[in-house]
């Protein structure tokens, strides 16, 4: 059996968030089954912030009420406070992603927490969810589960340079809640492959219990290689955005997240498997070009895979 | 001291044969020498062949000429054959290198030799070489030195997959001729980093005395992903086309070298050195963009460096 590394689909949230054009609830519910039909399993599908800050995320309610839901399949919905929470469980979402950042100034900027700040809000969230319906993966009404991402990892465009010590500090906090499954985020593509393997590294050992999962931006042409020596240290899950879109909109500079489909190719080639259909996801890529109105900036859905098979036949 | 990882600029040979726009002799030494300005040392600049087939390399002798010998700095010329290594004698190239393919289905379409008729003619350019003047750096008339580099190492156009064994033999072939220096060529951008960690072990076994190049093409967005790879597994040289131009007009679907601002960035974040001014070279993509009429696809020419200093200042 090969080694199955999950790649978490973020072209709906943070791909979406930072494109100028604003998709209706019901074609982003359509986005999130051509991803599920092209292998998707775990998807990053809503955001709940407020519509005056982020327009292209405003009614996750109605797109997770055109979803309904299938076993085996994860829809995530984005929080970044207490607020987002509650209305989260208000929806269908099998998972709640809280939204940190290891650094004060992006903390302040992105939602007006510092870090401490941004814990006590997460140790809130884990309170009130003590006396909760526990948590049954697909279950109606059950809690849904809970991770945490964390921005800013390999350096911050407000604060500047992040130490190894500063992000194991946060995760062990992180994980001292009963967080499973925390995010290292490299929120603005500035990140190169050694320092991820130092930061993954001093990540496992703040947390051994927790999942970590890794999200790079190709800003600087390092997502891949960043996402190679990820899986080198031994993470099995990583966000990517079909067609590469994306971005953040309070992150000067930042463009798309690692495009699931180069990151397919990339794993597939050397005897990965991801479970995704690429010949699907390129349609999928295309067609979300075509509905923001620009191609996307992939690989993949430029040039095509590449197998021996294909000469051959 | 950091590392010292030596790029081997190949804009002016493997980036503009690729490209609609032919540069008149000046222009491409003009180029030569504004990287120079920007920190290149070693620069592929011009090749030997015969212009009906690549009307971009046309007047390599007129090229050379214009550019007068710098000490500390080495231009080399590419050649396929016996008749082409005869060209650069004539001309003050400091290396020659010469292009034969792993396979004989891109040998015979490339340069109309099978792989073993490629080692014959590379045994008799260095037969030729032995009653020659020794080579001495930079020396006028002296023999320019000679390296190797074998296209279509991660997969051929014509013959589809390349094992390790057929890598190790050829480079162990061409070791035994006394090269000393031997690239290995991911020409149609199909490679990935594991495969890169596999197949630079096995030629460091098969030419154990021998100093190893890679060359990568980001086709699939992997370029930089294997760049590192090859830098884990003990490599020191790498190949890099400034803003990411280029590609070979005889490898369908293959597209630009990986840049060498993108390369010199994640290199440099990660604390080792190249000797490059990052910002220089950013300018020099951007002019040779403007020469050609296409904005060129490196990742920096858009995004710019990073550093904490930027941040605070």
């Amino acid at each position: 059996m090969n080694r199955f590394i999950q790649i978490v689909e973020v072209g709906p949230r943070d791909g979406l968030q930072n494109e100028k054009t604003v998709l209706e609830p019901a074609v982003r519910a359509d986005f999130v089954q051509r991803l599920e039909a092209a292998g998707a399993k775990r998807i990053e599908a809503v955001s709940f912030v407020h519509p005056k800050y982020v327009p292209q995320m405003a009614g996750a309610e109605e797109v997770m009420a055109a979803l309904p839901r299938v076993e085996g399949h994860s829809r995530i919905g984005l929080v970044l406070n207490g607020k987002g929470y509650d209305r989260a469980l208000g929806t269908a979402v099998d998972e709640v992603n809280v939204a940190m950042s290891v650094t004060d100034g992006f903390g302040l900027k992105n939602q007006g927490l510092s870090v401490d700040q941004q814990v006590q809000m997460l140790s809130e969230i884990v309170a009130g969810r003590a006396n909760a319906p526990s948590s049954i993966d697909g279950a109606p009404g059950a809690t849904p589960k809970l991770s945490a991402t964390l921005s800013c990892v390999w350096g911050c465009p407000f604060d500047g340079e992040v130490s190894v010590q500063q992000v194991s500090d946060l995760v062990a906090r992180i994980a001292a809640l009963g967080v499973e499954e925390i995010a290292l985020a490299d929120t603005i593509g500035v990140g190169d492959p050694w320092s991820v393997t130092k930061k993954v590294g001093a990540a496992r050992q703040a947390a051994p219990d927790a999942t970590l999962r890794l999200h790079f931006h190709d800003t600087r042409n390092t997502g891949l290689a960043n996402a190679y020596a990820g899986v080198e240290a031994g993470v099995d899950v990583l966000d990517a955005s079909v067609g590469g879109i994306g971005g953040c909109p309070f992150a000067p500079g930042a463009t798309g997240n690692i495009a699931t489909e180069d990151l397919v190719y990339m794993l597939e080639r050397a005897g990965y498997a991801t479970g995704y259909d690429l010949d699907a996801l390129i349609d999928t890529a295309r067609w979300i070009g075509a509905q923001i109105g620009k191609p996307n900036p992939s690989a993949l859905s430029r040039a095509g895979g590449w197998s021996a098979k294909m000469v051959n036949s």
